[in-house]
């Protein structure tokens, strides 16, 4: 296993033993709120400082991309530089569903090298569900090899979906219409980190989501490319993690997918 | 505790262990259809069967209705009366999820006496959880009193939504649209029974739902009542079991959801 692999695992781990020591005691917690669908909790900002804690002691000359606490540079990054090393943090991913003890929620890590995702984990701390994934190197579930769905069949998909309550039901969003219709069963469980962990393991076999941040994106998307799934935008580009709108699939229903979409 | 709850206790966790079992090696199962969105699988039978086999053995005089195999009349009795004692059955909601390996189902039985129900079981086998309530004696899960939340402002929940896929996009639904678009989240987990499970004990603020049956709601409904919560049809009326339209929340934000839907 790559050594950054190895240390992204042991900042999950540490995360995750936060977070799941705080859902035992839920009532305590002070939330915040930072907008009508977002909270800010204690734990979310302990669980990103135990990540880049274990990470910056590794590796003092990396950057970092974080939910909470933004661009770190690395040392000596100029302003605007991307650094050679960035790591892409989400502590805690789901953060409504753990304020309510929803039992649906996951720590998310990359590290992205000259701007391309070369190390992914994903940790489900309820479950103890690990998921990694390494460019070139396939991806696994708690050291068990996982693949997307043989699925073949859109009507036969069951579809993750991330689309904000309003546009989930204005007409204005027909063009999700027939993607949300037209499979067998749409989920919205609320995390989609946990969503594309779940397409790269067969849980899901496809996924919708737009309004999505890197730090949403970046690990799940490595671990559906190693799990032999395709990722894209809405135009089947490879502009994702900027555009935030993001398609991704078992390979033989994600045509299907696209077309709906494109009309 | 009360005899019938321990012996539905008791069925549920025989099925539970069924279906945990069939979970490990689902690649193995003989998957068959009965409709585009409701697979049949024989773990299902298989579960139902043991949870028939442990009531009756102890309750050979009472009535059945199962998800699977329907109305089991009570020995002796009429053609369409209605036994004194009918356990109402779904062996594993969630049977989508459940073949895509999706951890989200769940075991519901409820005893009907002379058509009202009074004891409760929900047993989702993955996490191990069991919620029960028997009429009058609160609700529970794994031995813990639970309550509804106390949230009181609609803008502030977190909703479980079941409302099939057709529906929740289509223009002809437009009743739904307030409901799904100003809580704070929407969630469509798939199980109904957990769904319910989860307003009882504070996971959810509310459900809505539709074509829903029986077997979906007996246990359900029980829970939510015993847990301090309201429980209704878009009319606000106790007709939900027979109808299949529920509405159900803790106390402050019901009149709100109901208010969308009378519009």
């Amino acid at each position: 296993m790559h050594p950054m692999l190895n240390t992204a695992i042991k900042a999950a781990r540490r995360a995750g033993a936060i977070i799941n020591r705080a859902s035992l005691d839920l009532e305590r917690l002070q939330v915040g709120r930072k907008g009508p669908n977002d909270y800010v909790t204690e734990v979310d900002q302990a669980a990103e400082d135990a990540i880049v804690d274990v990470l910056r002691s590794a590796y003092p000359d990396h950057g970092f991309l974080c939910e909470e606490s933004g661009v770190h540079p690395a040392p000596g990054q100029a302003e605007g530089e991307v650094p050679e090393f960035q790591w892409i943090v989400d502590p805690l991913d789901g953060t409504t569903n753990f304020i309510h003890g929803l039992p649906i929620y996951a720590i998310s890590i990359a590290l992205a090298q000259r701007g391309q995702v070369t190390q992914a984990v994903i940790y489900d701390p309820n479950r103890n569900e690990l998921f990694t994934a390494s460019r070139g190197g396939g991806a696994f579930l708690n050291d068990r090899r996982v693949r997307v769905s043989g699925l073949r069949r859109y009507p036969d998909a069951i579809l993750g979906a991330h689309i904000p309550g309003s546009a989930f039901v204005a007409t204005a969003q027909a063009r999700f219409s027939g993607l949300l219709s037209e499979c067998a069963a749409a989920r919205r469980l609320g995390s989609t980190v946990l969503d594309l962990a779940y397409v790269a393991s067969g849980r899901l076999d496809g996924f919708c989501g737009v309004k999505l941040k890197p730090w949403d994106l970046a690990a799940g998307g490595l671990l559906i490319l190693e799990a032999g799934g395709l990722i894209a935008d809405f135009d089947g580009e490879q502009g994702w993690m900027k555009s935030g709108s993001v398609l991704a699939a078992t390979p033989k229903i994600f045509p299907q997918m696209l077309g709906y979409l494109q009309g």
